[in-house]
């Protein structure tokens, strides 16, 4: 299934996608996607998908996923991202934290904050937790994921090393978080680590990797994590970037207002942003 | 005011502590002590507390704040506690993320994770934002304050620094954040620069300072915050540790099961935790 939530910001509803790629209204069935709605998405299974009401038009999209708690990010987790940084692989897996408050619609504008010159893209593949997960083991980790969707860590790189200590300063700002159009359950995604991702920028291909050079599963990671704290119902974990950041790019190169940025991962679906000045 | 929230874990209510110190239920007036009610603690200003109804007996506290969306922490925030453990005090402030399922009641356990040996407290003064701020001046911030509590950064120093990058992974175990044991509203809180904190591991005392040496203020950590993202109604600030850690011991001293910890900040009340293994 692809579930999805739409409607204005904030008051967002639950939905499906049907077989020909229209909108159905499910918050007749579930009050959002989130939560405890997500320890139960088997019961959807059986579904009347077409049976639903039809959303007519083209309403926004929210986030796929509603009420996280955690939205985890792994850094450097591609081999050749770390080194286009200038990084090396880290022993085990780096962690830090991306505001909630970050997260928003997949084709929501990239707010660029005021002062920043430094605002930067990452596709990332988005793991969305399903069931309550503590200290669990690499081989029942996936039992703990509801499913997939893309993510944009959008990253202030100035922020982010230039201003005293901790990542979370250039990962956190409003809008730095575009999450779906879909949260595509684990059925439909046959194997994580082989998912094609790209992104580009005005038109021209930035990113084109895929999951597979990724340095820690996503198995590995749900596992690592949850050694560390419990992982709840619609915490996210955005799994690392592959190369093509504009950090890497000689000379560096960053995000300004009227940029648009495109993104997509293979099974999916894609984004689509406008940069505008906050 | 002194506002709290009592019962069962993930089951709060809403409470105010009258004159004599007991509780008072407020759930015929309020839904709970988080998000939008925190936008309008002053309609509560002439409330008959005493008319309230009387909670009997002895119930567990939670968090004083609940739907907290972020838990923002300020590192290296007291001259002296930033020399204790042979850093310096940052050109501005250095700030990372507590995971928010880490929050609990102020006397919940302290849970010792799975292959912790470094497990130190840290006594900090809390800020509960009361109203969305974006972008504020230092004049405004306290405006956008809806109280004071104290908090237990409770800290893994292995998994904060010896466990590649980032400080969050040692920030966010389980019951790691013990918030309360009141949200106290700012009206009741003079100076928040000149509180007096304290902490103590099986009657000895650890910490003993005083808001006073925090670097960066109450004031300038709001504005400065709001910079970078929305701080919303619920979301916590956490300023900062004074001297004492058991980092800074010479040699080293952490927490073990079965060991006592109490803390407290003056007019913010006190918080006792005991260590279990988790």
């Amino acid at each position: 299934m692809k579930l999805l939530r739409y409607g204005p910001r904030g008051a967002e509803k639950p939905g499906v996608l049907d077989a020909a790629g229209q909108i159905r209204d499910l918050s007749g069935i579930v009050g959002d996607i989130s939560g405890e709605v997500l320890t139960r998405l088997g019961d959807l299974k059986h579904l009347d998908v077409e049976g639903l009401p039809l959303v007519e038009g083209n309403p926004r999209l929210g986030a796929c996923v509603g009420g996280t708690g955690k939205f985890i990010c792994i850094g450097l987790n591609y081999s050749d991202h770390a080194a286009e940084t200038g990084a090396k692989v880290p022993p085990e897996p780096i962690i830090f934290m991306k505001a909630t408050s970050a997260i928003c619609g997949p084709h929501d504008p990239i707010l660029i904050p005021r002062g920043s010159v430094k605002t930067d893209w990452e596709v990332e593949l988005g793991v969305v937790i399903g069931k309550a997960a503590k200290y669990v083991t690499e081989a029942d980790a996936l039992n703990h994921v509801a499913g997939y969707c893309v993510i944009n860590d959008v990253s202030e790189r100035a922020f982010q090393t230039e201003r005293s200590g901790q990542w979370t300063k250039g990962k956190s700002c409003d809008n730095f978080g575009q999450t779906g159009p879909w949260l595509v359950t684990t059925d439909e995604v046959a194997d994580p680590q082989d998912l094609k991702m790209w992104l580009t920028v005005n038109g021209k291909t930035m990113q084109d990797g895929s999951t597979k050079t990724m340095v820690y599963g996503v198995a590995h990671l749900v596992s690592y994590l949850s050694q560390f704290f419990t992982l709840h119902p619609g915490d996210i974990i955005s799994t690392g970037t592959p190369p093509g950041v504009g950090l890497g790019m000689k000379p560096p190169t960053f995000l300004k207002a009227g940029d648009v940025v495109e993104l997509g991962i293979e099974g999916l679906g894609n984004q689509r942003q406008v940069c505008v000045q906050d």
